[in-house]
């Protein structure tokens, strides 16, 4: 039934974007300068349609389109309700990030002044995109509806977090421009039952800060969220779904750490590649 | 500087939808089968670009364009603060509507059976709309980037606001599709000055429920919840923002009281005219 293996977005010599299917093997994704076949659009690639062999420019997160707001998920793993010492809700909590947070693997993450001083901070996640307008999807149909799996970094300021600043509402402290890098690779959900087992790591500046457990610590399965996410509510088709985050945020170390300049940090899983990002304080 | 009085947007009997100024007067907004100077677009309206004459079938949100999501703030009134029992936070507390919550004047509210049972209320309020992208505005200069103002109701089911369910974050009770009706008439910012004395009123079935002084009891202007909001992050030119309710609500009446079906709930402020939705039950 799935169209692709393993899923790459890339802006190309032209500078308009396109789709190439890198097929079912384990290599990293492409570097500037490779060839691919390449499709204009995600439906192209769907179809075969008018492939092209153009070189990589630069890789961008692999969504289908650009301009849909980004879902996220609040404390999905125990082991980070359990940092935060909070306690699991009957319901996945649920908030959006606006279209422009999208952010591309590689890319330079700009952080303005204010951002800098708000205690930057990362959250290595599972994203699922959706492959088809849903609303009121049933847990046992949600599959029908996920495009593929990839990674991303749920970039926050916890100055906003904090009660007494926003009265606990996370939407602005991880709203803010490029806060939201995603991919580089999007698989299969046939891969995905493989690269599961291998889980989701952080890494900062090298060393390993996060190790999201996707089978045992994980609360919320993607097809719950989307389930529950969809329902009385139209989800657009290619909305992309961060998961959550697991322990090991800066916020909750001893003592606390937050990003710097200069810091890189990188997301990944088996098969979908490493998401790698470069802070750049203004 | 500005270029309408009062701005509606309604849906002619060619199924398109047009943009008209009814002036400064205090009449109420056009009836269907009213005819109205009538421009393409707002920008065509600013322009005087193309004016026809055609015939009101029924009046939309007046936003200059659809698929934006809305901004709301919480806790934004004193009064509703208190009987929240919540302390009011340093900043404006914000999270969005999807673009598919937006509703119409006189547009029946279907309601699905899950939402139905899931404690839905009213919060009436005053909204205003952003006039052009605008990213780190300062609060003085905040006031160049507000096109006009008008009323709203955040429709939200109360269930998913307790922390229990969904830890605090209130997106999920507020995002259901037309949860955000808007309108009728976006009044200029200069008709406003005038019009907020006057307040926002909310009546249930005909009986006042909530009556909102924009001069005393709210806490952040919406030029302060404009800065805020930009900050860091790039706010598209015509997004929509709830700027919060005052006290009123049925949850916090004694005994609580919820929405039912065939409810008619009225959000009415000076020259922006009255908002009315009947809700149904599916």
């Amino acid at each position: 039934m799935t169209s692709f293996s393993r899923l790459v977005r890339f802006e190309s010599d032209d500078g308009n974007s396109y789709f190439s299917d890198l097929g079912s093997g384990s290599g990293g994704p492409p570097s500037p300068g490779t060839k691919l076949e390449a499709f204009g659009s995600y439906e192209a690639l769907v179809a075969k349609f008018s492939p092209k062999t153009l070189t990589v420019r630069r890789l961008l997160a692999p969504v289908p389109r650009d301009g849909i707001p980004i879902y996220c998920v609040g404390l999905n793993y125990r082991s980070h309700a359990k940092e935060a010492a909070l306690s699991v809700p009957s319901y996945p909590p649920l908030w959006t990030k606006p279209a422009a947070a999208l952010a591309h693997p590689n890319q330079e993450i700009s952080v303005s002044d204010f951002c800098a001083r708000s205690l930057p901070d990362y959250e290595g996640e599972l994203v699922f995109v959706t492959s088809r307008e849903c609303k009121d999807v049933k847990p046992s149909e949600a599959k029908d509806y996920i495009l593929g799996y990839t990674i991303g970094n749920d970039l926050s300021c916890r100055m906003f977090q904090l009660p007494k600043n926003s009265a606990g509402q996370f939407f602005f402290a991880k709203a803010f421009d490029n806060f939201a890098p995603i991919g580089p690779i999007l698989i299969s959900p046939d891969l995905y039952e493989t690269a599961k087992c291998g889980g989701v790591t952080l890494k900062l500046n090298g060393e390993v800060r996060q190790q999201a457990d996707l089978q045992k610590d994980m609360i919320f399965s993607p097809e719950t969220i989307l389930s529950h996410m969809s329902q009385g509510t139209t989800i657009p088709a290619g909305t992309a779904v961060m998961t959550g985050t697991p322990r090991g945020v800066g916020a909750f170390r001893k003592p606390k750490t937050f990003l710097r300049n200069g810091d890189v940090v990188e997301v990944s899983m088996p098969m979908a590649g490493t998401l790698r990002n470069t802070l750049k304080f203004e």
